[in-house]
């Protein structure tokens, strides 16, 4: 992004008053539109407020910009040409369509990580770079000619990729299925908007964990679906939980993630699974099962996944690559019946056209190759490793304020806060300091959680990461 | 996908009986599950209906299948398990949901390809494989290292490709931007639907060209949306019917494609776009302009986008690389207010999460290399050459039948059958004799259309191509 230039002799207020003008004669922002606030636009670029201040004055002195006192500045609209002209007004189809704005918080989050790139990240829910296999992906894209066709994709994605997936599910999940069931989708993201969008109605009542990741994703609000919790303890939801908000609501579907549950990294017990395929089947309810986490799992192996018990296919699986390789990759998968994965098949093909055929060959290549097992055993050390980190660092730090359940797999640790803290305010406090983290309400939990990513934070960062995070904590005592 | 093995000594009928078994004991098709009809199985696994009529008989037998007459052959029910045990009822989810399932021309078309790869591809609007720069994209991936951190990426898209996107639209295109301004989306298809999707509200009318590609797209249906017809004349849709749907209607925004418009190949005149910018700019309403095919300009260039024109502020722009680099890219770009950028960034980052970095990397080393330009111009070269071809092969075959006006850029002829002929019967009669084609009704158009890819085919099918269509055609005489 353009930042004004510190060696120039031009004045920085110049450079930005010179540079708005351009965007603003593209078209950037048309006539009648808002700029960012001074402030906004301060952090954005570096400067000083008032450096900003300037830049406006002298916008406002030309006539290219007017500002209204609790109006903000606004592009003029006199300046540009004699005719009375309108340029539609876009700030209202901004604010139009169906489809919800995500949570403020989660944009505040990004908005933080996009301009301060030294912020440590212990929000994104994601491998660090040393975690990632980048090293055996550079090495199998030489080895390998990549492009053959790179013609529009099967609708399901790639074949080749769909049939080594057989074999991976199959070898590391327990799953068997072939390949006309499996659908390749762009991350977990997708297989869950597709599910929203495509196979539930406006009005339909679902089942969602609390907390749970799903209530970070308004995609659930814009489809029109109603939500109801199943409470999380430690061994996961209560199956006869479901049962009652059948019984009142008539749920159509319920949303899991049995291992590691995300945020609080907990795993359904194996007494909970045999009670939820009776109930589910007993009521002919389809269960989504999100398994993102299941080969992380740092010491005995995670639990099979539903599907591998569901004999009498009442759930839809969902499974990815972002938490165990490369969110980059943006490649996940669902296993469905033929029915619905040709459904979703054919919608994902209207909206996007599928995936771009170059990561699935990547991805082919890698769980095919002899590098995919060492990664699986490295990443499981080092994120092992990384969870103890942060473990040590809140002990040292905050003994007395912050408790955990260190979880056996996963990326996070799910902390509950032994102070009264508004979320907003503490996550304010600690993007000051230089850390960012996800707080509980995002994921529909009751106030004074936390969710603090181990697994993004480089190795290094974990314990200053703490410490500025602890450091914000205690700003409120 | 599975096709059964000539070679074995086990019959054809039990293998299939076998594999049905296997995927039924999966859960691909889970009890009371419709299975695929005799006659599409035997067509999808190149076998006499006879030998699917003896493995349904083979799993009657066991008891797995029950067939009813007149509502087709199912998964039992009772054999799996003495408890009660209920299904999700999968197939009503399937049909739920407000996404329309994609047109059923669209899906035969589709089916028809997939069955039977020998089929002549008249239909797909891409380039074939000796017209995409795969040598040139296989030569940059070896040169280049392309995977650097990938993480989550940018919600608007990769940064260097945005930045390599400015240089291009400035350099081809006429358009002055900045990389704030552009996002990259999974070819046009994404950047349609998400103005579709999050710009406009259930109700909202809009104006769309008639022909077009955007009746070839439920999703405007899907997302509830009004459409009104412009009809396209040589010269490219008339600017004053905008104002009396504008009128009518309160029509909140215009879909064209000004340049070698899909299908019909007409470019919007001069005159006409002078006069659209007036309407456009008196009514302050939006054009979106999808630009897929100006560089593809066989003699002399494309006129400029209306983008490059708009002073006003009234267009939203829409460029992809499936129609002059590779479609399985996946790689197109909106260029937009700030405000309208952000918001459908917003939104993409909670349907997919953003498209993976590496086919981005590959875009943006392709259009700053030295392959681009000598591309580009072997392109332009190779499609006119084919283009040539087809229409010799119909003035040959069919002189009497099939009037056309040979475009000067773009995939596709257009052409006006001069025989009453029922479309969906035509697309049999061809598939039948191995070619495939776009009915004209996909585009909206009055019936007695087709529309004819030269790019898709290779150069050696496209006489063949054309002869197998006529002789379809002259079924009908």
């Amino acid at each position: 992004m353009w930042k004004p230039d510190r060696h120039s002799k031009k004045p920085l207020y110049e450079q930005i008053a010179d540079h708005l003008e351009t965007r603003i004669s593209y078209g950037e922002f048309p006539p009648g539109s808002l700029l960012p606030s001074e402030r906004k636009l301060a952090e954005q670029l570096g400067v000083n407020r008032s450096t900003v201040v300037l830049a406006f004055a002298e916008l406002r002195s030309m006539g290219i910009i007017e500002s209204r006192t609790g109006s903000g500045t606004r592009v003029s609209t006199s300046k540009w040409g004699a005719l009375p002209k309108h340029t539609p007004n876009w700030s209202r189809y901004a604010e139009g369509g169906s489809f919800l704005p995500n949570l403020p918080f989660m944009r505040k989050i990004r908005e933080a990580l996009t301009r301060q790139t030294s912020l440590i990240d212990m929000a994104s829910g994601e491998l660090s770079g040393d975690l990632a296999p980048i090293e055996e992906i550079a090495a199998l894209m030489s080895e390998h000619r990549y492009t053959s066709y790179l013609g529009y994709d099967n609708p399901q994605g790639y074949i080749p990729l769909r049939q080594a997936l057989v074999q991976y599910l199959a070898d590391y999940r327990g799953i068997h299925t072939t390949e006309s069931s499996i659908m390749i989708t762009s991350g977990s993201q997708q297989s869950l908007y597709l599910i929203t969008q495509c196979l539930l109605s406006p009005g339909d009542a679902v089942a969602i964990e609390d907390p749970s990741y799903c209530y970070s994703l308004p995609m659930f609000q814009s489809a029109g679906l109603r939500l109801f919790r199943l409470p999380v303890d430690q061994h996961g939801v209560c199956p006869e939980d479901i049962r009652s908000l059948y019984k009142k609501h008539r749920i159509k579907m319920v949303f899991m993630n049995p291992n590691f549950q995300n945020p609080t990294g907990t795993v359904l017990s194996m007494e909970r699974r045999k009670q939820l395929f009776d109930v589910a089947s007993e009521l002919g309810l389809p269960i989504v099962e999100d398994d993102p986490f299941s080969l992380t799992a740092y010491e005995t192996a995670a639990p099979e996944p539903l599907k591998a018990m569901d004999s009498n296919g009442s759930i839809l699986y969902i499974g990815s690559f972002s938490k165990i390789a490369a969110s980059g990759l943006r490649i996940g998968w669902m296993v469905a019946p033929q029915s619905i994965v040709e459904r979703l098949a054919d919608a994902r093909q209207q909206m996007d056209f599928g995936l771009s055929v170059i990561p699935q060959q990547v991805a082919a290549q890698f769980i095919k190759s002899s590098y995919f097992q060492p990664h699986l055993e490295r990443l499981r050390m080092q994120l092992q490793f990384k969870k103890d980190l942060m473990v040590e660092a809140l002990q040292k730090e905050l003994p007395d304020l912050v408790t955990w359940t260190a979880p056996h797999g996963g990326l996070h640790l799910w902390c509950k806060l032994q102070l009264e803290v508004p979320d907003g305010r503490l996550l304010e406090e600690a993007v000051k300091r230089g850390v960012v983290f996800v707080p509980g309400s995002v994921y529909g939990s009751d106030a004074g959680y936390v969710r603090l990513t181990y697994a993004r934070p480089k190795t290094e960062e974990i314990a200053t990461g703490i410490a500025r995070f602890a450091e914000a904590l205690r700003s409120f005592q």
